[in-house]
Parts: C-alpha cells; sequence; structure tokens
C-alpha cells in the first residue's frame, strides 16, 4: 500500500511518498510544489494543480489524505491556504480518489503521541519511522512524509489496509 | 463585452452574467451554485468546478471578475471561502481567463459610491443599474451581478473595453 500525503500552501505545497507494502515503511519520494510569487494567484493554483496530477500520475497511490486546518495567525493566511486546500481536494477528487484527512493534532498524536509535540520532535520520529539518514527536508515534505504515515497509522486501527 | 461576476463560497457560490454591448448593461441571467453540505468537501468542490465550468461554456464570457477576500469572522470560514476561491480562480485559469478580483471595498466603492453601503443598498443599485423590476435574489447571486459591474466599471477606466 502506498499512501501520498500533502501539506496544502499556496507558495509551498510539501508531499510525501511512503510505500507500506513490507514490514518497514520506506520513504519512496518526498519534496514540495513551489510556485513563484510574482505570477498570479490563478496561475500559482494551475501549477499546484498540475504538478499534484502528474505526481498521482506518476506513482498511483492507494491512497492519498491531507492536512485539515482549522486555525490561522490571520484570514489572509486562511484564505490562501484554504486555496491551496481546495485545488488540492478538487485535483485528488478528479483523480477519483476519496481523500482522507487529519488535523495537526491528529498528526502530533500519530507520530509522536504528544499533542503539542515540536515541528522538530516530528520531523525526528518522521526519521526514525522511515530510517532515514538525515532529517527529511524542506519542512513541507517532512510534513507531507508524516500525514501519510499519519493515513496508515488511522487505516490500519480501522482494518482499511 | 459580456462579464461574469462571481461570488465564491463552498456552500453557495453567486453568479451575474451581465452584457454591456448596448448603451445600458442588460443582466443575461443571474443564480447560485449550490452544494449540498452533507457532501464530503472534496465532491462539493467538484460541483462548484463543474457547474462553473458550464456556465462559462455555454455564455462564453468576455472577462470574468472574483470577489477577493481579506476578513473573515474566523479562520473556518476563511479557509472553507478560499477552498471555494482556489477550485474558482482554477477553473477560470484552465478555461483561459485572465481572472479580475475585486474586494469588498471596490465593490461598494463602483456599485453605490460608498464604502460603508449596506448589503440592501448594493442591491437597490444593481437592481436600478441594470434596470430590474425586483431586487435580485439570492443574496449570492446579487452580489455577482455586482462583481460583473464592477469590472465593467474599472474596465471602461482604463480603457479596456
Amino acid at each position: 500500500m502506498i499512501v501520498l500525503g500533502v501539506d496544502p500552501g499556496t507558495a509551498t505545497t510539501g508531499f510525501g511518498l511512503v510505500d507500506f507494502s513490507n514490514r518497514k515503511p520506506v520513504a519512496i519520494t518526498h519534496g514540495v510544489i513551489r510556485t513563484k510569487p510574482d505570477l498570479d494567484m490563478a496561475s500559482r493554483l494551475m501549477v499546484i494543480a498540475s504538478d499534484l496530477k502528474e505526481l498521482v500520475e506518476q506513482y498511483r497511490p492507494d491512497a492519498v489524505a491531507v492536512e485539515e486546518l482549522f486555525f490561522a495567525n490571520n484570514a489572509k493566511t486562511a484564505i490562501a491556504v484554504g486555496q491551496a486546500r481546495g485545488v488540492i481536494l478538487l485535483t485528488l477528487a478528479q483523480a477519483n480518489y476519496q481523500v482522507y484527512e487529519y488535523t495537526p493534532l491528529q498528526i502530533k498524536l500519530a507520530i509522536a503521541g504528544y499533542g503539542r509535540a515540536s515541528k522538530r520532535q516530528i520531523q525526528e520520529m518522521v526519521k526514525r519511522l522511515l530510517c532515514l539518514v538525515d532529517l527529511p527536508k524542506p519542512d513541507d515534505a517532512a510534513d507531507g512524509l508524516a500525514i501519510a504515515l499519519t493515513h496508515y497509522n488511522f487505516a490500519k486501527r480501522l482494518d482499511r489496509v
């Protein structure tokens, strides 16, 4: 079972692909979709949609999970993240995926067993769980891997895998 | 010149199409794209994308304008509106439109000449400008018409029509 985890953002959308077919989960790839700030918003969203579509077509994950947000520092940030999330949910739904969503709290609990875990602690746990040599970089890509691990954790508990 | 104005929302996206070819602007149609609250978010966003695509293909507007938001009552609302906006911007960009964006303040100033105009005052002005018999309904559709009128107002000043 291959799971794609996605951490939405207008400037940087992180992703991580994890293969759970064997006893130990293996990170297939992780990275970010970046969009240039000098592009207009509609063009940036087109980049996110087409890069994500390409990623899904290339790796054909069995399940996809996206970070769910309820909080933001301000409305402007919330709307920007919302725009990227909307495009990501649409693109995945159009590719016939049922999209699973996890809040930052659920991700922290699943990965570190502690709801107030720091970004760094999550990255350390992701590194350990996936037997990586270094901390996964950049941060948003590490979040993508954490979301994929979270989904597998939930799916396993619900006997969905 | 036919202009499509769009007021984004996850539950209700308003739209208005106005024809400015003659001396007096004429409302071609206005209405709302509604999505059922019992559907999951990705499916609701698919409904918005496909209905909007259909609308654009049917009426082939010369320009499209979307309301831009910077404020919201809370982050949850901002993210929800952002999701709908993201899908709308993407769908219009994929249909090869350059998308114009106007803030509520710009719309109020353009329609009523007063930045603190109420929803009702805007609706009255839209009714008058388009020589409608009744106030345009529902509210979000009236906003769609107001956005189309705003775009024409701006475009005319910039000699874009």
